[in-house]
């Protein structure tokens, strides 16, 4: 799986685009949970989703050095993902705090197990990047609590935030088909396993994973997935 | 005007007020300019704003942290300033990313002046994260260029971004004023200098300095003050 065999060529193309989509999710992740924490009750709930914007503007700021590094304009290689991840912001505005709260531990999850998944694909370097920009950097933990709390005080919230939990991922599986069907060089890389062998049985165990991860996180925040 | 002679008691509850103030005002500048930089036209712009934002967030975090070694309780502190400042934001929302920038760099300004200002009247420690706080990180020189930019591309912008700074600063001072009528500990301390002699003449130069870097900074964007 880690025996990467494509010509240079196509994995440039391909790890930029992944870099450019992942860089471009963590800017908006940035954008939108800095405006969600405005939405806080308190200060200290405001504080801790700032935190977590904070730490994401840091990812973006990686990613975009790494870029340039590869050579790429980050301008250029990010305008083709603008469209897809702002559609998907778009129609996953949360309505209130807890909606922000959970888009951001169910939203971000989703994209960090796709990203970690693929990751296994690239270079030793690009790997160790995308590893740590997808790192839980313990805002999980703030987000059950205070979901979980919000559920005692009012059982009625935990349908509400299911179907929210479901929405989000139809919306995301939405906008990642859009993203691979226009961008050749990385859905190729990702079909082929980026050179290695990855075969059906195998990309169906990642879903399966991505799948079993989302049932688990939404099972901690007391919702039925 | 260093010379700090007032009680202990009522220099904390000021100095717990001045920072909390300051805090907030760093959260919100935090939140809005994160939230301007999805306005911004390219990649590169976002990515300048969204710099100047997790600086705000720094800050933010230093400001907190003093506020808990001075043993205040953060939520407590920065809660009787929600209002003023939320005011502020609601009165002053960009229309667009022009509006977000001038209001980045000309509302930031007399806010670090102020805060500057009043920092004097402070023990050494307090002075010196105020100063911190209110550093300028090179944002300054991102803004001026680009809004400068935008003039010479349709010079009819600098009518409305001239009268749009005229109403920051009104706005500024409409819930400066507000602030000022509701904090008995914060405004005391800075009618007395914080125990120091600040006379008439002295409260007229600051007012006199404070004018000065605005109409300077409206210049520096080529906009009339």
């Amino acid at each position: 799986m880690t025996d990467v065999t494509v010509p240079d060529a196509q994995y440039r193309a391909a790890v930029v685009d992944l870099l450019a989509v992942l860089a471009y999710g963590e800017l908006s992740a940035f954008q939108r949970l800095a405006a969600d924490s405005a939405l806080a009750p308190t200060i200290n709930d405001a504080a801790a989703l700032a935190a977590m914007a904070s730490a994401e503007h840091r990812h973006f700021t990686r990613l975009r050095e790494r870029l340039v590094e590869l050579g790429a304009d980050p301008e250029e290689a990010i305008r083709p993902f603008v469209t897809a991840i702002d559609g998907f912001h778009q129609h996953t505005a949360p309505s209130d705090w807890l909606e922000g709260l959970v888009k951001a531990y169910v939203g971000d999850g989703i994209g960090s197990d796709f990203y970690r998944e693929i990751s296994v694909m690239l270079h030793p370097d690009d790997r160790a990047l995308v590893t740590e920009v997808c790192e839980d950097l313990g805002q999980s933990a703030f987000v059950v609590e205070t979901v979980r709390a919000a559920i005692v005080a009012d059982p009625a919230v935990a349908g509400r935030l299911a179907l929210w939990g479901r929405r989000l991922v139809g919306e995301a599986l939405s906008q990642a088909q859009r993203v691979a069907a226009e961008r050749d060089a990385l859905s190729d890389f990702l079909i082929s396993g980026g050179g290695a062998t990855l075969d059906l049985a195998e990309i169906g165990a990642m879903f399966s994973r991505m799948t079993d991860n989302h049932t688990r996180r939404m099972q901690s925040l007391g919702l039925a997935a």
